[in-house]
Protein backbone atom coordinates (compact mmCIF):
# COMPACT_ATOMS: atom_id res chain seq x y z
CA UNK A 1 0.00 0.00 0.00
CA UNK A 2 2.74 2.58 1.10
CA UNK A 3 4.70 0.78 -1.60
CA UNK A 4 2.27 1.43 -4.29
CA UNK A 5 1.93 5.10 -3.44
CA UNK A 6 5.64 5.53 -3.27
CA UNK A 7 6.19 3.78 -6.84
CA UNK A 8 3.32 5.98 -8.25
CA UNK A 9 5.73 9.28 -8.14
CA UNK A 10 9.15 7.74 -8.29
CA UNK A 11 10.41 8.28 -12.06
CA UNK A 12 11.74 5.77 -14.35
CA UNK A 13 14.57 7.49 -16.72
CA UNK A 14 15.57 5.24 -19.30
CA UNK A 15 19.70 5.44 -20.67
CA UNK A 16 20.66 7.46 -17.05
CA UNK A 17 23.71 7.54 -16.37
CA UNK A 18 24.36 5.58 -19.53
CA UNK A 19 22.46 3.66 -22.19
CA UNK A 20 20.71 0.95 -20.85
CA UNK A 21 20.16 1.78 -17.06
CA UNK A 22 17.11 2.54 -16.33
CA UNK A 23 17.29 5.45 -13.33
CA UNK A 24 14.95 5.73 -10.54
CA UNK A 25 14.37 9.26 -9.69
CA UNK A 26 13.21 10.12 -6.11
CA UNK A 27 12.88 13.60 -6.88
CA UNK A 28 9.05 13.81 -7.72
CA UNK A 29 8.50 11.87 -4.28
CA UNK A 30 10.16 15.25 -2.40
CA UNK A 31 7.89 17.07 -4.10
CA UNK A 32 5.38 15.80 -2.06
CA UNK A 33 5.63 16.14 1.69
CA UNK A 34 2.41 13.79 2.91
CA UNK A 35 3.87 11.06 0.37
CA UNK A 36 7.47 11.67 2.64
CA UNK A 37 6.01 12.23 5.83
CA UNK A 38 4.20 8.43 4.92
CA UNK A 39 7.27 6.68 4.00
CA UNK A 40 9.72 8.13 6.91
CA UNK A 41 6.55 6.56 9.29
CA UNK A 42 6.49 3.46 7.60
CA UNK A 43 10.59 3.54 8.15
CA UNK A 44 9.62 3.97 12.00
CA UNK A 45 6.97 1.24 11.87
CA UNK A 46 9.98 -1.57 10.04
CA UNK A 47 12.88 -0.23 12.12
CA UNK A 48 10.84 -0.68 15.55
CA UNK A 49 12.40 -4.23 15.60
CA UNK A 50 16.28 -2.64 15.36
CA UNK A 51 17.90 -1.44 18.13
CA UNK A 52 20.35 1.06 16.90
CA UNK A 53 21.97 4.54 18.28
CA UNK A 54 22.67 6.61 15.76
CA UNK A 55 22.06 6.79 11.69
CA UNK A 56 24.47 7.12 8.94
CA UNK A 57 23.86 8.24 5.63
CA UNK A 58 25.83 8.31 2.53
CA UNK A 59 26.54 11.65 0.90
CA UNK A 60 24.09 13.04 -0.66
CA UNK A 61 21.20 11.35 -1.27
CA UNK A 62 21.14 8.98 1.66
CA UNK A 63 21.22 12.57 3.39
CA UNK A 64 17.69 13.46 2.54
CA UNK A 65 15.67 10.58 3.99
CA UNK A 66 18.89 9.43 6.36
CA UNK A 67 18.64 13.05 8.44
CA UNK A 68 14.87 13.39 8.41
CA UNK A 69 14.65 9.75 10.28
CA UNK A 70 17.23 10.62 12.41
CA UNK A 71 15.46 13.31 13.71
CA UNK A 72 12.14 11.64 13.79
CA UNK A 73 13.88 9.00 16.18
CA UNK A 74 15.99 11.52 18.00
CA UNK A 75 19.02 10.02 17.12
CA UNK A 76 22.39 11.40 16.25
CA UNK A 77 23.11 11.84 11.94
CA UNK A 78 26.42 10.73 10.70
CA UNK A 79 27.63 11.74 7.38
CA UNK A 80 29.65 9.22 5.12
CA UNK A 81 30.83 11.51 2.34
CA UNK A 82 33.32 10.98 -0.98
CA UNK A 83 36.26 11.64 -0.33
CA UNK A 84 38.06 15.14 0.82
CA UNK A 85 35.16 16.79 1.72
CA UNK A 86 34.93 16.26 5.77
CA UNK A 87 37.10 18.64 7.42
CA UNK A 88 38.26 16.64 10.21
CA UNK A 89 40.32 13.10 10.55
CA UNK A 90 39.27 10.43 8.92
CA UNK A 91 38.70 6.95 7.70
CA UNK A 92 38.60 6.19 4.18
CA UNK A 93 37.74 3.19 2.38
CA UNK A 94 37.96 2.56 -1.30
CA UNK A 95 35.31 0.29 -3.79
CA UNK A 96 35.41 -0.51 -7.52
CA UNK A 97 32.91 0.73 -9.64
CA UNK A 98 32.86 -0.43 -13.61
CA UNK A 99 35.38 1.48 -14.72
CA UNK A 100 37.89 2.72 -11.79
CA UNK A 101 37.43 3.49 -8.09
CA UNK A 102 35.43 5.28 -5.61
CA UNK A 103 36.46 6.66 -2.20
CA UNK A 104 34.36 7.16 0.62
CA UNK A 105 35.47 8.81 4.22
CA UNK A 106 34.05 9.14 7.56
CA UNK A 107 35.01 10.79 10.39
CA UNK A 108 36.80 9.36 13.13
CA UNK A 109 35.45 10.49 16.18
CA UNK A 110 32.14 10.47 14.03
CA UNK A 111 30.43 7.85 17.33
CA UNK A 112 32.01 6.08 20.29
CA UNK A 113 33.72 2.40 19.63
CA UNK A 114 30.52 0.24 20.63
CA UNK A 115 27.74 2.45 18.76
CA UNK A 116 24.75 0.49 17.07
CA UNK A 117 24.65 2.26 13.46
CA UNK A 118 21.70 2.35 10.90
CA UNK A 119 23.13 2.50 7.39
CA UNK A 120 20.80 4.37 5.47
CA UNK A 121 20.63 5.08 1.61
CA UNK A 122 18.09 6.20 -1.26
CA UNK A 123 19.01 3.08 -3.18
CA UNK A 124 20.84 -0.09 -3.10
CA UNK A 125 21.84 -0.92 -6.57
CA UNK A 126 24.90 -2.97 -6.43
CA UNK A 127 25.64 -2.66 -3.40
CA UNK A 128 29.23 -1.22 -3.71
CA UNK A 129 28.80 1.82 -1.67
CA UNK A 130 26.81 0.26 1.22
CA UNK A 131 29.43 -2.36 1.47
CA UNK A 132 32.62 0.46 1.87
CA UNK A 133 29.95 2.06 4.48
CA UNK A 134 29.82 -0.56 5.94
CA UNK A 135 33.31 -1.17 6.41
CA UNK A 136 33.92 2.18 7.69
CA UNK A 137 31.49 1.66 10.34
CA UNK A 138 33.36 -1.60 11.42
CA UNK A 139 37.07 0.30 11.14
CA UNK A 140 35.88 3.23 13.37
CA UNK A 141 34.33 0.35 16.15
CA UNK A 142 31.06 0.70 15.24
CA UNK A 143 28.37 -2.28 14.50
CA UNK A 144 25.61 -2.17 11.55
CA UNK A 145 22.83 -2.70 13.47
CA UNK A 146 20.63 -2.87 10.13
CA UNK A 147 20.18 -1.22 6.56
CA UNK A 148 17.57 1.44 5.57
CA UNK A 149 17.09 2.27 2.07
CA UNK A 150 13.77 3.80 0.08
CA UNK A 151 14.45 1.80 -3.05
CA UNK A 152 16.07 -1.46 -3.82
CA UNK A 153 16.97 -2.42 -7.01
CA UNK A 154 15.80 -6.66 -6.39
CA UNK A 155 16.57 -7.94 -9.70
CA UNK A 156 20.53 -7.10 -8.96
CA UNK A 157 20.33 -9.45 -6.13
CA UNK A 158 22.76 -7.74 -3.75
CA UNK A 159 21.00 -7.94 -0.52
CA UNK A 160 23.47 -11.15 0.10
CA UNK A 161 26.50 -8.52 -0.37
CA UNK A 162 25.33 -6.71 2.94
CA UNK A 163 23.81 -9.57 5.73
CA UNK A 164 27.79 -10.19 6.47
CA UNK A 165 27.16 -6.94 8.19
CA UNK A 166 23.67 -7.59 9.38
CA UNK A 167 20.37 -9.16 8.24
CA UNK A 168 18.24 -6.28 8.99
CA UNK A 169 17.54 -4.73 5.72
CA UNK A 170 14.51 -2.33 4.80
CA UNK A 171 13.38 -1.09 1.49
CA UNK A 172 10.02 0.66 1.00
CA UNK A 173 10.05 -0.11 -2.65
CA UNK A 174 11.75 -2.96 -4.51
CA UNK A 175 11.54 -3.21 -7.74
CA UNK A 176 11.71 -7.40 -8.97
CA UNK B 1 20.95 32.52 22.90
CA UNK B 2 20.08 30.29 20.01
CA UNK B 3 23.19 31.26 18.01
CA UNK B 4 25.42 30.62 21.15
CA UNK B 5 24.00 26.84 21.67
CA UNK B 6 24.99 26.26 18.15
CA UNK B 7 28.15 28.09 18.39
CA UNK B 8 29.16 26.21 21.31
CA UNK B 9 28.86 22.52 18.39
CA UNK B 10 30.26 24.22 15.10
CA UNK B 11 33.86 23.09 14.77
CA UNK B 12 36.44 25.04 13.58
CA UNK B 13 38.97 23.40 11.39
CA UNK B 14 42.25 25.62 10.83
CA UNK B 15 43.54 25.25 7.12
CA UNK B 16 41.05 23.47 5.56
CA UNK B 17 40.53 23.09 2.71
CA UNK B 18 43.10 25.15 2.08
CA UNK B 19 45.71 26.62 4.17
CA UNK B 20 44.58 29.70 5.72
CA UNK B 21 40.82 28.81 5.64
CA UNK B 22 39.07 28.16 9.23
CA UNK B 23 36.16 25.73 8.40
CA UNK B 24 32.96 25.42 9.90
CA UNK B 25 32.21 22.21 10.50
CA UNK B 26 28.84 21.74 11.47
CA UNK B 27 28.55 17.42 11.55
CA UNK B 28 28.86 17.94 15.79
CA UNK B 29 25.68 19.92 15.54
CA UNK B 30 24.36 16.96 13.51
CA UNK B 31 24.70 14.73 16.49
CA UNK B 32 22.84 16.32 18.76
CA UNK B 33 18.59 16.44 17.52
CA UNK B 34 17.66 18.32 20.36
CA UNK B 35 20.04 21.13 18.74
CA UNK B 36 19.08 20.42 15.54
CA UNK B 37 15.28 20.55 16.87
CA UNK B 38 16.05 23.97 18.27
CA UNK B 39 17.32 25.49 14.53
CA UNK B 40 14.80 23.95 12.93
CA UNK B 41 12.07 26.02 15.39
CA UNK B 42 14.63 29.03 15.28
CA UNK B 43 14.08 28.89 11.12
CA UNK B 44 10.22 28.41 11.56
CA UNK B 45 10.00 31.43 13.34
CA UNK B 46 12.33 33.70 11.47
CA UNK B 47 10.77 32.53 8.20
CA UNK B 48 7.67 33.22 9.61
CA UNK B 49 6.64 36.43 7.70
CA UNK B 50 8.79 35.38 4.36
CA UNK B 51 5.75 33.56 1.93
CA UNK B 52 6.99 31.24 -0.23
CA UNK B 53 5.47 27.88 -2.07
CA UNK B 54 8.52 25.77 -1.52
CA UNK B 55 12.09 25.03 -0.45
CA UNK B 56 15.56 24.31 -2.65
CA UNK B 57 18.30 23.20 -1.31
CA UNK B 58 22.03 23.30 -3.08
CA UNK B 59 23.62 19.90 -2.89
CA UNK B 60 24.92 18.34 -0.60
CA UNK B 61 24.67 19.98 2.81
CA UNK B 62 22.11 22.15 1.94
CA UNK B 63 19.86 19.00 1.33
CA UNK B 64 19.73 18.73 5.23
CA UNK B 65 18.37 21.10 6.84
CA UNK B 66 17.20 22.14 3.48
CA UNK B 67 14.83 18.89 3.29
CA UNK B 68 14.22 18.60 7.29
CA UNK B 69 12.43 22.44 7.11
CA UNK B 70 10.68 21.71 3.88
CA UNK B 71 9.18 18.38 6.49
CA UNK B 72 8.33 20.61 8.87
CA UNK B 73 6.40 23.48 6.59
CA UNK B 74 4.95 20.86 4.81
CA UNK B 75 6.22 21.81 1.57
CA UNK B 76 8.04 20.55 -1.41
CA UNK B 77 11.70 20.26 -1.59
CA UNK B 78 13.73 20.78 -4.79
CA UNK B 79 17.66 19.32 -4.94
CA UNK B 80 19.58 21.80 -6.86
CA UNK B 81 22.71 19.54 -7.85
CA UNK B 82 26.50 19.73 -8.92
CA UNK B 83 26.51 18.96 -13.11
CA UNK B 84 25.43 15.27 -14.44
CA UNK B 85 23.66 14.20 -11.25
CA UNK B 86 20.13 15.04 -11.62
CA UNK B 87 18.87 12.10 -14.21
CA UNK B 88 15.75 14.24 -16.09
CA UNK B 89 16.40 17.36 -18.19
CA UNK B 90 17.82 20.20 -16.42
CA UNK B 91 18.57 23.97 -17.04
CA UNK B 92 22.40 24.60 -15.86
CA UNK B 93 24.25 27.68 -14.37
CA UNK B 94 28.35 27.86 -14.67
CA UNK B 95 30.16 29.83 -11.92
CA UNK B 96 33.54 30.86 -11.31
CA UNK B 97 35.80 29.51 -8.10
CA UNK B 98 39.24 30.56 -7.15
CA UNK B 99 40.43 27.95 -10.03
CA UNK B 100 38.70 27.39 -12.58
CA UNK B 101 34.67 26.99 -12.48
CA UNK B 102 31.61 24.90 -11.20
CA UNK B 103 28.25 23.78 -12.80
CA UNK B 104 25.28 23.37 -10.96
CA UNK B 105 21.54 21.95 -12.30
CA UNK B 106 18.20 21.93 -11.60
CA UNK B 107 15.50 19.94 -12.95
CA UNK B 108 13.05 22.18 -15.82
CA UNK B 109 10.09 20.54 -14.29
CA UNK B 110 11.13 21.49 -10.60
CA UNK B 111 8.45 23.87 -10.06
CA UNK B 112 5.70 26.06 -11.80
CA UNK B 113 6.41 29.26 -13.19
CA UNK B 114 5.82 32.13 -10.55
CA UNK B 115 6.50 30.02 -7.62
CA UNK B 116 8.07 31.72 -5.00
CA UNK B 117 11.40 29.43 -3.61
CA UNK B 118 13.05 29.80 -0.19
CA UNK B 119 16.76 28.89 -1.29
CA UNK B 120 18.47 27.44 1.44
CA UNK B 121 22.43 25.95 2.11
CA UNK B 122 24.35 25.35 5.58
CA UNK B 123 26.61 28.28 4.86
CA UNK B 124 26.79 31.29 2.91
CA UNK B 125 30.37 32.18 2.24
CA UNK B 126 31.50 34.27 -1.01
CA UNK B 127 27.83 33.23 -2.06
CA UNK B 128 28.91 32.49 -5.53
CA UNK B 129 27.12 29.07 -5.68
CA UNK B 130 23.93 31.09 -4.31
CA UNK B 131 24.00 33.53 -6.64
CA UNK B 132 24.18 30.77 -9.34
CA UNK B 133 21.38 28.89 -7.68
CA UNK B 134 19.24 32.28 -7.29
CA UNK B 135 19.88 32.29 -11.26
CA UNK B 136 18.65 28.88 -11.71
CA UNK B 137 15.32 29.35 -10.44
CA UNK B 138 14.91 33.17 -12.52
CA UNK B 139 15.52 30.63 -15.13
CA UNK B 140 12.95 28.38 -14.53
CA UNK B 141 10.34 31.27 -14.12
CA UNK B 142 10.43 31.38 -10.09
CA UNK B 143 11.44 33.93 -7.83
CA UNK B 144 13.53 34.03 -4.81
CA UNK B 145 11.34 34.66 -1.77
CA UNK B 146 14.41 34.90 0.35
CA UNK B 147 17.62 32.84 1.54
CA UNK B 148 18.50 30.76 4.83
CA UNK B 149 21.26 29.22 6.31
CA UNK B 150 22.60 28.03 9.28
CA UNK B 151 25.98 30.02 8.90
CA UNK B 152 27.02 32.71 7.46
CA UNK B 153 30.39 33.96 7.13
CA UNK B 154 29.15 37.90 7.53
CA UNK B 155 33.38 38.81 7.41
CA UNK B 156 33.16 38.04 4.07
CA UNK B 157 30.39 40.50 3.29
CA UNK B 158 28.59 38.46 0.90
CA UNK B 159 25.19 39.75 1.29
CA UNK B 160 25.38 42.34 -0.71
CA UNK B 161 25.77 40.04 -3.52
CA UNK B 162 21.97 38.27 -2.91
CA UNK B 163 20.01 41.51 -2.64
CA UNK B 164 18.95 41.37 -5.98
CA UNK B 165 17.04 38.12 -5.76
CA UNK B 166 15.78 39.03 -2.57
CA UNK B 167 16.69 41.18 0.55
CA UNK B 168 15.52 38.52 3.26
CA UNK B 169 18.19 36.15 4.67
CA UNK B 170 17.92 34.48 7.74
CA UNK B 171 21.18 33.14 8.88
CA UNK B 172 20.75 31.45 12.71
CA UNK B 173 24.73 31.63 13.57
CA UNK B 174 26.47 34.51 12.27
CA UNK B 175 30.85 35.05 12.12
CA UNK B 176 32.06 38.66 11.97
Amino acid sequence: MVEEKLKAVIRDIPDFPEPGIVFKDITPLLQHPELVDLAVKEFVKRLSGIEFDLIAGIESRGFLFGFLLAQELKKPFIPIRKQGKLPYKTVSESYKLEYGQATIEMHEDAFPAGSKVLLHDDLLATGGTVVAASKLIEKVGGEVAGFSFVISLDFLQSQGRLTRFSEKIISLVGYQ
